[in-house]
């Protein structure tokens, strides 16, 4: 039996075993500082490896840390980055890509499944030349989206051939990449650079590092790599102890261990979510496409979970009774399960009451 | 017997055995994100403790982050920070306390020992109220300063009270906050603000973490928590799995784990420089007070101990064969000694050649 | 007979020769620089009475940096700003406000007549005190608006209560503040300051003056005056000659000369409009309270008026034949009314082809 | 006979009255806003004539906003701009410069006569390509200097040598360009591109415009032209009514007022400051190359001068009776003259006192 479950968010998770033995491995002896230790070296060929082409790479703590620099690259002070609404980047980053592109603004747009289309992209490009207006510089995505939506690389595409037409950078917050990426069955690269993606904020944190990430730069905007560790360390993100961030990215490569911890939270998610759906009174809201659950649940269950110690967020703070559930790699099916009869029980009560 | 010794820096090391093992101990189970787990909310009592004062505290991940976060609430866009010529903040941030504030400018000042004196900034300070010149707003000295030089409390209180009468804030760069603390012998107290110490830098990477430091701020300056919060946050600082940076700061400062490391790196630079003194045409620099060391050594000293292997910098660029040399809590006795035994056989050599 | 008219906007106009004469008269002799000329001093308190309170005064040459001067005191960098998504700052100053507030954020907001509702308002603010989003700091209006609409003192009141009620500063672009002004016919005090405005942006330049604006600062805002200053010598807004600015804010507001024209421009807009309501085929998109005008015409009228010389936009740019025209101070009832013959031998053209 | 007369600044003066009348004859009827006047685009042409090359223009109103926007295309965030310590963009413009360039670092070095050198220039110019440090970007000389001094063509030549080997910009602040210019007897392209400048801060305001100044281009920096045009917009320094300043740039190069204005200004410096000069107890401090005065004075001759209405700077603030004085192109002969008599009269009191 286990106690109450947290599906608040997967960053309420520690490190994975694997990830914290590498650190404990790599823990002795010196290594020479900020970013050019022996792991450090050995990453960049690592993701070339992965992505099968050439990548830039610079890796930091937070995934702020990472879109705000990845845009840094992308848009001038006098830029417009275009994302959804619900973009991480435009509601849930203190205005990280403002303070980090000088000024820059993003463009909100609306969009099913907190996706944008093509079509609501093209209509809102404007102003290109035009010295009054903020100038088209970058398109932004999140995979998966904010409400667990995950692209499929024929939208990435179509959104990249808009960004590609007008002359704006392409970037993929992927603070959930290897969950978008399973979840697909396609290869990073097909997800990415081939679909005309050119800057990747590639998450390790949310799938079983302590903190890590790494802007990726593809193709014309490997040029920026030397910018962008300027503007790393005028950020205060360049660690000294860089090996820190190194080992912990080597770690999450190897072995497919991403890709394992992905595949886990996502069957987790997909566990939950039928057991949700199944529920008398109960909807899902969203697809269930990674490891994010959207669901309405009847109050009493709501309510009975959390006094039994569940933790889970409201969501989106619109209507009574939805909420949004997020498994992570460390979630086990007995957490899972027990949540589960939980909810069932308290249906019960309330189909009794 | 020992191999060649890496003393070209305190943050060539890894983590101290003691944080490492707080971290596989804070590892397993759910934490609320963002700095609400359980080790942040227990982080700021015990700083008080240390300090024997209230005080606001903002943990990140590195130097160069908590001095321009620092120095952000202290220094508007149009204001000025007086500080050493040779400051880390000014010398090797790549700009970041300019991007922190918003564009504020840093005044560099000379003085022996990179160490600025009441009088030099007395001399300086001007403009204030007319609208031609960026406004005098705080000052900035680091505590190591850069070339292994302490402030004696006496001193730190005469510069504080020249900021004071400006209506300046006063900052400490503590990267090696505990290593001159230890070589002082006094209490946190009374090296910051019972000298007149506003906002401390107090670092813990060099002396045992893996990457962990902290924004204090003392009396009327902790009014401006909030605010630093949000520019954490903005900046790309407030980290998802905050235990990472909260449980390194705890162990640091538990059963005196900072003080010890901090003597016997200290202990280590005094072992260290009194060999390297006792060579043959050999001179230290700059005064040994904490566990930095500056030396001219003859030439075929300096490169006979690369050629074996041993790794420290050529410092400050300005003479051939004057050399920094740092050590580190981990530093053995038997690393310094196979040092100065080499040293002492290459300066044999030397004379006998 | 006149020639071809220009109402492609009230900047294509010249200076009024009130203030040509004003700037002859006060050219001769030395004043002192950098706004402490005599007429500099003389424009604050000549404001208050205009105003009939104390007012903080900052002139400036330029709407968009008065706006974004104004903005710069009321949202910190890391706050928000709520606009109309047609608003000027949003859209037609390049990042300004984004610039000089350190990387502030504009949430847009939809609205009938480019006016916002205190609904709709209220449901956007949010986030207040949470880490993770850009904080609420100020709301902003224009008056007149974008589309020609004049907010009552009613309307203006009750958004500024929404505002208060968040703690949010409350700014208005009056870049045709005298034009909304009479066309209101209630005092300046009323449509600002005892409506609950904090800040605002009093232009003068599309309403006679060559290049002349002023930030105005109302109640506990005046206390920002101080960094305003220094804000608009960073800005490289601080004039030498400062005479140049001052001189034509008081010959502005001499003798009504302000009032006088916005009437005129006014009026030959509402002679304008109903000339061209009356035309077949045509109809007026928006109320015309101002000097504003947004017409469909039949196509031939577009372009025969074109044809023969006449200038005038497009707008919104999202249908054919839909019209923007301004009038100014210097628009002339012959300018009006050949205006007005052309479209009407055009439209009869149309009737009879 | 003249009253007192006002030496304070060579901006305490109004406009010359060439250029009132231009800005009268061009104020009549429509021009197209934002620049796009019929005056604003003759001015690139009659400057590319003045200049014998292609040259990218950009005129606004004010020396530090074409500084501070010549440096922003000039430096980037993480850049460093050289210039001497008692520069204008160092110590005159509150922080301007930092703003622009969005935080980028003005390093300031020492130089006899408020000139830089290129020995000192060679030996600071360091860090290119270290991630730690902000990285060198540009150089910035004030033609004429602070404190009165003229690069020769050659000098100019030798600095921006060190520069283009860094691979540096060159950046000239010319607010007293015209001064410098007739002083040297050189053409505008020796004293600009042909001796290695790439940006050049064109100022007209202190020799006889109201407030007008141009931002030139010269060489591959052409090719920065859009990107200052969007910056200029930004930071609110487009004219909608552009005329304003186009039209003073052109009557300003027309029929070589501005030579001849920066003559007499000149001629005016000489004369008085040989006057000067002849007084017993009399110093000069600086030679007098330009426009500009160093002297030292008796205590009664200042304090006498000042007591019958005389204005004019303690400068630098450093010793008494040390004082500045700058004439400008309306200074008269009889000001002048009346001056020197009250000053030998003061020198005659004091003898026999």
């Amino acid at each position: 039996m286990t106690g109450p479950a947290n599906f608040s968010s997967d960053n309420v998770t520690g490190a994975a075993p694997e990830i914290l033995e590498a650190l404990l491995r790599a823990n002795a002896g010196p290594q020479t500082a900020y970013g050019e230790d022996e792991a450090s070296r050995r990453i960049e060929s690592r993701l070339a490896e992965v992505f099968e082409t050439e990548v830039g790479v610079v890796p930091v703590a937070t995934g702020t840390a990472a879109n705000s620099l990845a845009l840094s690259v992308a848009c001038p002070p006098y830029g417009v980055v275009y994302c959804h609404e619900r973009a991480h980047i435009n509601v849930d980053e203190c205005g990280a890509p403002e303070f980090y592109s000088g000024g820059g603004k993003l463009v909100a747009l609306p969009g099913e499944g907190a996706k944008i289309t093509p079509e609501t992209l093209e209509g809102v490009i404007g102003g290109a030349g035009i010295v009054h207006h903020a100038q088209p510089a970058a398109v932004s995505i999140s995979q998966v989206s904010e409400v667990g939506a995950v692209f499929q690389p024929a939208e990435i595409a179509a959104l990249a051939e808009v960004a590609r037409r007008h002359g704006l950078a392409f970037h993929m917050d992927g603070a959930r990449f290897a969950n978008a990426l399973v979840s697909l069955g396609v290869s990073p690269a097909e997800m990415t650079w081939k679909a005309g993606v050119d800057l990747v904020s590639f998450g390790a944190t949310k799938n079983g590092a302590f903190a890590a990430e790494a802007v990726l730069l593809f193709g014309r905007m490997r040029d920026k790599l030397e910018e962008l560790r300027y503007r790393r360390k005028r950020g205060g993100h360049l660690f000294s102890k860089g090996r820190l961030l190194s080992v912990q990215l080597e770690a999450y490569l190897a072995e497919e261990l991403w890709l394992r911890n992905a595949r886990h939270a996502n069957a987790m998610a997909k566990r939950l979510s039928e057991g949700l759906a199944a529920l008398p009174g109960a909807a899902l809201l969203q697809p269930v496409e990674a490891n994010m659950i959207f669901a309405r649940l009847p109050a009493p269950v709501v309510e009975g979970l959390r006094a039994e110690g569940n933790r889970f967020y409201d969501w989106p703070f619109e209507s009574p009774n939805e909420v949004r559930l997020i498994t992570a790699f460390c979630t086990t099916e007995a957490e899972v399960d027990g949540f589960l009869a939980a909810a069932r029980r308290l249906a019960g009560a309330e189909a009794a009451a």
